[in-house]
């Protein structure tokens, strides 16, 4: 297939990232119908670290990240990379000197289904990175790829400008097609948990107000008082 | 995100996919730049199987195989099923009764980023299969999802309507526009492979018929006539 | 804790024994409630084994199986040995000796949550096996547990004298209480299955028989004929 | 077999629970001969955290967190929630939300042979839980199962009101029969290691106070004064 | 650290390699005192294959094989190519090409701590091999490194020379120094294995013939004749 | 194999050592050719942990450290202790005592290709390790192994005196030999990468300053101004 890099791509509005900052990656991964979740073996490098911003996408072969050299140029302030391979890979295939680039460009994080290094000054510089594995393992710089194609990374499919959502939970991804929907069902479901809060701290019972005893007698649990009430098996 | 199921996608020739079975995978993944190889955690069920076919996708919410059922209607004699799932999974999404209704359908295969049950049953039925896991964990059949979307399957993108090829070694991928060069790349290493495989027989070295003694030296590896020769470290 | 050896245990009666041996494991897990399922990294050493006895059940100090040699003494013909550890484990617990002794003394099979060894010898024999590894590493012989304990095994209670039922899906646990019930409800769910099984031959499809139809529009699944109907993301 | 929940358990008296939260996991895995060690998949969310208390238990279907409301209800100040699931989990099986709820019962902490979620807020709060993975992956609630059953959980059976005592170094878990000679025995081996601890101190090795000359002698390890000195293999 | 090949290396007895093809790897591996056994992870591409021969190692960079085709020149009939690389690697290092090349000279068989491909055709020709994966993914030969330097290989160290015994049950490395103690204390083992064996022919326990009852007494193991007379925890 | 201690050994000089101490894992790992780098399972227990020393090297039997306290005695002010094991292990093989002994004899840190526990004392201790594991799971102190032989740890050999890097990439091994070579290399490394930041923080490109466009024309990227100008696959 053609490689290829795209310089532009379609950003969400910045009040739709700005509103999308206040929530959590759980909040919107379940507000969208539980979709768009990557695996959870990415783990931030910075606990407590979060970005939302519009994904630039790079596929690397494993082993080589001269499309991450490519993606450097097409990025812009507020973006967030996403690296993925082909083939599995767990090379530290970002280390300082990228991510000082990075951060030149106003790019606000990483997402990269693969390993970084020099984790000890990323750490220092305050980026954001989401990764599989820190590792010193180099790459070489002479493979192509694509920088800007749809992309799988960690199990989910990212297309150029989709937002990327990450936090200690770990990293959703919006579709464009999907920010205004899903923004409004966070908020609805953000709403609604601020209820649930309050009954919580009212001391109510979830099995009530979320009505489960019903649930319970449907699937036939039974209580007893004490262990010894419990028939032998 | 809209679910939906597409009911007719573009497939290959015939003649292409006829031409396709005679050829390996590691042969078309070398041929075509070293793309499109699924991770190999994919294992075939049946040692030996061979298959070569348009993929029709599956995109199931872990747990559920609803979309599995609704994708079968969709399939054609000689597809190959294409599964994966929104987040990780290795339940038995497949067992004997939906095999069953696959081969009905003419279906040549199944290749699935979860887990298969029934699998002594299929391995009787002579069904080819390749999958993460066997388990009996069964799933539920009433979640929504995807059939005919692109899909993220073992840490490549496959769209529907592109040849899936598997053997032994694995599963591959080849994009619908790229089945011609591919082909005629493949065929090409093949008639190679033929040559080099002639010089072997000959006993002839591949250090030599492949300039490797040059690399060696531009790589500084000495020779030694025997291990008291190497210096101490 | 005290560890002991209980030398009696009840059995199942021989008809309910003989009437499991009918069954999958994958049938009775879903006819018992998806309940009883050990994880998936058990594997059959031999291809298309199939066992159905009572549990003896082992706990053995990690490294170490003197109490696997004191079980043998207590087991019966048609018994299956279930090993677990405490602590993690791939030791080669089990050797060809230990083997011949079970067999010697009747046992059926085995399900061990750490390795075996001697794994030729022991495929030559024909002993059916379910183990998560193999490997040479030996053990010692004299650290104290228990035989017929309740045992955690690859995830799952088993009490001594349960029903164990293994075939190339994995295995299953009954409850000695549930052998009936489980029985009955395992029967109903093959009968239903032919029913399914010949619907499918006539070419009904899942989706009409199952009623998923309707699953489908209340899960909001939109049906396009072809990929260009697909509206951009 | 029968869901149910058992509403009350048997829980340690005050001062022994009082008295294990002086020990560590090590010692006290060790003094009760090596036994109740979870596996150490199993991760504290909070570096640093300590908790000691009676097990209330929780088994849930895969999947499912139905059982977790119905188990907060039975939880009294100072226990410690323990959930298990059947079939291998790495939901985000408790959130925010649950947490807030086992807190305002006085709940201790939770172990969880699963995953949670909003990790960041829990944080936060300060609640202890040691856990298998983080994962926003979110679960149904309206599967039934056990509250205060015997559980299988990372490896270890728990038996309802056993003592759970989690560190940085794991969880363990001792028996309600054991709790006392437990205690004595991790105790004593406190004491032993402060005369090691002085011995250490002193500059005393460890190969003469510990006897172990005669054992390499036995074992036939010989000592070399130069790496010179070692014959060639 | 200079890169180098060594031309010759000292090779055992030709007696001696025969008298190690009656042997099995978990027998070796006891008698020379639990030494020398490579990971469980690495798996025989054929069931039933065994080989015993002299060791050519060879060290490549992670997804390189340069060096194996530098090594082909120098083995001799008999030998068994031992390739081990620098990182982690799951690359298809050896396909069809390179086998073809070994069996010209007449090599035994192949143990690699990283992938091979074309598997079928490998199975076909008949040649063993354990490996740590089977992968498609293909590798450069463009990076120096060692052929018949000390090789970390699957967690053991091998010497160029050392006996590489493997069989279903893994594989094993025996010192050249250590070939004929490791063989009379293997033999030993043998004998006294067939003792054992007939013991259990005649109905005999290991708890008796290996003096366990005492062992057990010691550890405080206590028999019950029944599970009612077990005391309550 | 003779089991034994070497208890002298050769030591890099003071003022090498030293200059180490300035450098990082990634870069010396680089600078001599990407050698020696241990796989990335081994973490550091305290981020931000820096130690550079001459290896003590230590082989104990899984599950056994009789070899470790043997090892304390030949430790001198400022070395690394170097265990790894024979099969595999995650034991907790070192805690609160031998640290102690080993901080009193003046070693820098600990590697070990096993486990350790009494993690949270450690922690405050203050002493550098690099583990696979955290776990209680204690050891015997009975079985004879080798102190100061070459090693195979985490992947790599690592021969008594070589130099042991280690920070929170990960751990490298300088052999002796190269320890003047390796240094000067990781000083240019490090000037030349001082250039790159510069050029860096002028908003120069990677793709300029390395030559990498040339590349990426070799390599056939094309460049696409919008992602509607990509060509349907």
């Amino acid at each position: 297939m053609q490689k290829y890099v795209v310089r532009n791509i379609p950003r969400p509005a910045p009040d739709i990232l700005e509103a999308y900052r206040e929530l959590d990656v759980s909040t919107v991964y379940e507000a969208q119908g539980k979709q768009g979740l990557m695996h959870p073996y990415l783990r931030p490098l910075i606990p407590g670290s979060r970005i939302s911003g519009p994904a630039v996408t790079v596929i690397c072969p494993a082993g080589d990240n001269l499309m991450i050299h490519a993606a450097i140029e097409v990025c812009r302030p507020g973006d967030v990379l996403v690296v993925t391979t082909i083939g599995d890979s767990d090379h530290g295939m970002v280390g300082e000197l990228i991510v000082r680039a990075l951060m030149k460009r106003g790019v606000q994080g990483l997402v990269i289904d693969s390993g970084i290094r020099d984790s000890a000054v990323i750490r220092e510089l305050g980026f954001p990175v989401w990764s599989k594995a820190i590792h010193s393992m180099g790459t070489t710089k002479n493979r192509g790829g694509w920088v800007n194609a749809p992309a799988s990374c960690a199990g989910v499919l990212v297309n150029p400008g989709d937002l990327i959502l990450a936090d200690d939970d770990g990293v959703v991804v919006v579709r464009r097609g999907d920010l205004a929907s899903s923004l409004e069902a966070a908020r609805k479901r953000i709403e609604k948990e601020e209820g649930t809060r309050k009954k919580i701290d009212n001391g109510e019972l979830s099995v009530d107000f979320y009505g489960l005893r019903e649930t319970l007698r449907d699937e036939q649990v039974v209580y007893y008082d004490d262990l010894s009430d419990v028939p032998e098996n």
